[in-house]
């Protein structure tokens, strides 16, 4: 799986940061955007990257692009330039097709065109960081449904000491410390008998709810 | 903890999904924009919206900024922009200032300014997407370290019908299952008698190689 | 079947001259153009005409588009616009949905995307045009298949005063008069004993070489 | 005949297309356009294709383009252009000269000069597609005079297996059939004893009334 | 004679210059410019001016054009607007339509569009202010033909108190003095007798060579 | 005197037409533009014309700009330039510096600078025109002072075959004919024994107001 | 002297400036400027401050700007309405006109057009930091002449508690001492009991070369 | 100290102008400016000069940027590039970082930033020909603080042959002459019996009030 190849259109921001994680993660990427500096800039970490006007068949098929395992159309605001390019990718037959919409009308026309997953990168990292910045102590989260989630926190100067059996967060609110990470490493599944201190960040999994109430306790 | 006021100044695809976010989550948000168009587009779901140049220290006196508890400066692609705002939200006394940043150089001159947390959106959603991409059944996940993760997999088939006891990835792989999504609900902390349906989602806990190792034989 | 309702979306050239013609056959035509002063010269020469955005779906609502039995997206330059109104078109369930295509990968968007029919207006009058201008005395033509046409030919000097039996190109060239065209009126399916005058125009139909051999030895 | 030459000028989606028909015709053209890319794009599809001015008299006969049988001015949207070249053409010589119009006050001018014949692409293109969507079943249609016409019609299901002399369109319509059209070929001047099917087109030749009451019977 | 009524399109520096120079010679004249700011600077100084695009039939028509005695387009570069313009004059039946040119084949144009008269003024004004800069002396000048002129050369220092007589430029040179202006009058026709004084201007009339020689002599 | 140098600064109509007829009448012309098209199309016929920016004073002293007669400053609508250029051309010690102004302000800053002769060329030539338009048959004139002028006349079919001495107009109308032009050539001061044809040119000179009643009482 | 008028025209950087200063010395001010936005930023804090195009006489006429006592030309980059601005202030008859240049060419025109001084308020500040930059210690300086300044110096470390006849730079420099300058105040013209503290500023009269020397002494 | 080096990032008018003060008081200067035009004007006049991007790290570094005593970053009008490039002065490890700038707020930034000096030029010079404006006879003036000025007054006809010792202006007004400039050299801390002589500049230090008293009384 490891020689899975990429092709990201669009070295922008979004695409740039995506098509160098990709590189780092140790798969192949060719990057492709009309812009002549841009490409400059990227070429050298990249596999390969080229000038070239994606909506333009003859210089896709010429960069062999029909045998990539999974195509990114990372394009910014040309939603005209998005749409042909992701056709294109689909016709060549790339079996994954991945898109960037910058608007709901965006995604609903890539979708119908057949892209495989549409992303909004701005979108998403807004409510993102909404839920960052209404929670005092939390560091990151992860949404498993509307009602539950797993979140980091700070574990705060009041629970300095206290064991996870003092705590008891399952039997008092309903949710469980999956994870106690501090500096020297990661506890995994804690037992009651693992101890907190001041600044570690503890994983709790649970309804948002209990969460919350969890929350409002430890910061009282 | 309810009543915190926050001001966003930038009301593009970033700011006005933050915002929005945040007044879903019960917050006061005043929305700042430059541009008319904008401001009108989202003053009916946001507590205000204002069309005024958020590097006038006068509108902002005016508008009451000093008493938010939290600035975000989601300003799209002006950097100039972005850092008179910023300054001014600092001084003007607030506690908490966020800011876009687009560049290293942007993220560095905000920090120097005294800016409290410093966001790259479009770099981190292209590092969360390049995850995503190349983990098939990966849907979403949260990195505790550079070493250790929390990950969604889809189970799949070949794992139907099996309890977690033999699946048992703890002693196997070294990693856990914290939970099990399904339609019906969330399993938290599921027993090893708990089974496993195609299509459920298993969240994961664990050191990235032996998540990888565990995802890698569930797909032979 | 008199009753039926038109919107047609972009009043370039092309789409204002389809308007019109449709109110003349006695339709009921919706104009709709983001160009006011476009809108303002043709509002008085269409049952309604306003300046709107097509491709904001409430807009459409709005207009009440959702009731017209067919929409043209006549849009000029824009591939964007043209490919967002023509989605709206589709989901507000229109039943016929043509629309105008500038490139051919453009076309391929729109039939993807559920087009019933793509128009390619230039393309087609370029091809028209260049029949006419090498066919001396071609008037116009009709092509049924890649092999038969029916074309109008001006009856030349030479014609004058024969009949149609005299010249027989149905034996001779294996092509038929279907028509002969005079400023006193038609005379269709014309019999062996109908006069030719110079000048009169003669509808033939028959294989293109027969035709062209016809016409090659009556220009002679 | 076969070797006449063409020079368009203007390789735009009208004259290029109408330049790619007369060379499948088998004619020579020569193609000139201000534009290096758009040169560039046709060159090897036409005889000849070049840069050039075509307002810049020197030029055009340095081209020889004096020896050329027909000229057809396609230029696009800059009327100056279209008629200092369409009083060039006519000046050195060129025995037909063609040109496009995009409005009724350039056709004038054009006119005026001295053009052959003047076309207006996007507005026929409209009225023809006017017709055809207001006629369900017609597929193309040829203009005879204001009041006659010939169209093509595909047989519905109801005349399925009807020959053509039971359906007698020329006793009880006033419109004759001139031709049948199948897959397995085309039937000119069809007897009473041909056969329909669904699915076939017939060719109709008559007044348009009689025409349009012929086929709001057949769509009952 | 005197209540003719002029039309002038287009109020430049030519344009308004002609306007005014029409208005001080006692005529009506209408001003048309398509710019707001032109037209009220010239309102006031007209007999009417107006806002008006002078290629839309329908406004000369609604401004009465077609009653003017002449029609002057004095459009600055716009040749499409001149062209156009004057067709429309000439259609709408004004006698006499002058038109502005700025390089040859716009002139061509003008004149095959049944333009009266066509006027270059740079072109004209740069050949007048050549003659004038190679001539010291030569205050203007009226060319009569290829050949002869009429100039007006000042008297030099050396003719100061010379009587015509003596001077006798029709016998020694070939050309006459029709007229000697001076501060205190013009003398027409001057006799033998009359004296010249220095600063006084000669009115010469004579071949162009022999006015060459005889302002080398009295400039030697 | 026929081997004077001129410069001239700016080659558009004004400039290239005046720079024309300076050559045809036997000088040497240097030519200066910024642009590089405009100087391509008039090098081969000035004796140099050269790509440069009149405002640097190192460029034009190093093409030996100060060696020159006369300096024409034929700038088009750059103020700024025609300014400095003006002032470079009498710092460089050029003894006659001509310049082309577009306006009065214009025209008053040139003088102030020093500049020997400023001139309106398109404000002029409205005059010129102007005048041509009120009189029937007037070809051209020269204005010798308010009240003085020469015109050129077109003789009316009434007055044919009339001699001078029959017509008299000094004795009737207080102006003389100085000069009669036709085919065969041009009669100089002519005797009243001189007659006229339909369709000669009288040269009249006289009061303007005389020259007026002649004129009307010859076009009776 | 005290009711002196000035008027800025141009309120940019350097104009506002010097309006404001003249404002707090106790003058009135009219401000002119083109933009809007900049007129109204600054007309509370003027005497007048209008929008007005300042090449236009009849404008500046109607503000009365003949009666002011000093008009200063503070335009920014636009050197033709720096030009022509500074005309009309003079033909107004304005007794001193200062303006702003921004090249040397700039400037000359200015002095030739009469303006009474010309200023380059760039090229002087740019020398002005230079000198700063060079010295350590130095905090203003004033230029006699090429030879001569005065120098404000920061009294050094090594210099706390001598006094002026310890220092005696006038016998060991060449030098005098004029002023000290401390927080408490300042002693013009020093004795020699006079003490010096570190921090104190000297103001220094003497050659460059002298002041160079004791600067570089006291430095070591 | 004379082989300190400098830096100026910007070329313009300021920062021209200071590079070349600098270079002329023998110190090494390099000038980085991103357009091709400014740097080729200065290259030679500076110790180097270079087109590059100053927000570019790596090319400041590639450029020994780091090495240099003393970076001035004079960028026009473009915040956002003066912001970066005074970054990465600073962190690059340059001692002495100046900045010019175009707004408080922008200077505020630049402050915060850790530049250790800022600059604006204009405003300055705004000031400092206030001064000069509204005081007859002042050429210069050094401000010593809010109170006190040093200030160079030319010395008028009604104390021409006067001795320092009459005019006594210490004792009259408490404000001393520290030196007398004129033509034939400056005369520092002149004595009781130095003469002045009309025209010479007197250099007087005072409060400005009494400055103000002892101007009035001599221009009275």
């Amino acid at each position: 799986m490891k020689t899975q190849q990429f092709v990201v259109i669009g070295l922008g921001r979004f695409g740039s940061s995506l098509a160098l994680e990709l590189m780092e993660l140790g798969y192949e990427v060719l990057g492709i955007d009309r812009n002549e500096d841009v490409v400059e800039e990227w070429s050298h970490l990249l596999t390969h990257a080229v000038v070239a006007d994606a909506t333009d068949e003859e210089v896709l098929k010429s960069l062999g692009v029909r045998n990539f395992d999974c195509g990114i159309v990372a394009i910014g605001n040309d939603i005209q330039m998005s749409i042909l390019s992701a056709i294109l990718l689909k016709d060549l037959g790339i079996k994954t097709v991945v898109a960037k919409a910058i608007s709901v009308l965006h995604g609903r026309a890539l979708e119908k065109l057949g892209v495989d997953r549409v992303i909004f990168p701005e979108r998403d990292m807004g409510i993102r960081v909404a839920h960052q910045l209404v929670t005092p102590n939390l560091l990151d989260y992860l949404e498993l449904s509307k009602e539950f989630s797993i979140v980091e926190l700070k574990v705060p100067e009041c629970l300095n000491g206290k064991n996870v059996g003092e705590l008891n967060p399952r039997a008092k609110f309903g949710c469980s410390i999956v994870a106690i990470h501090r500096e020297s490493g990661i506890i995994i599944a804690p037992t009651a008998m693992d101890y907190l201190a001041a600044g570690d960040i503890m994983v709790i999994i649970g309804a948002n709810k209990n969460i919350e109430e969890f929350e409002a306790v430890i910061n009282d």
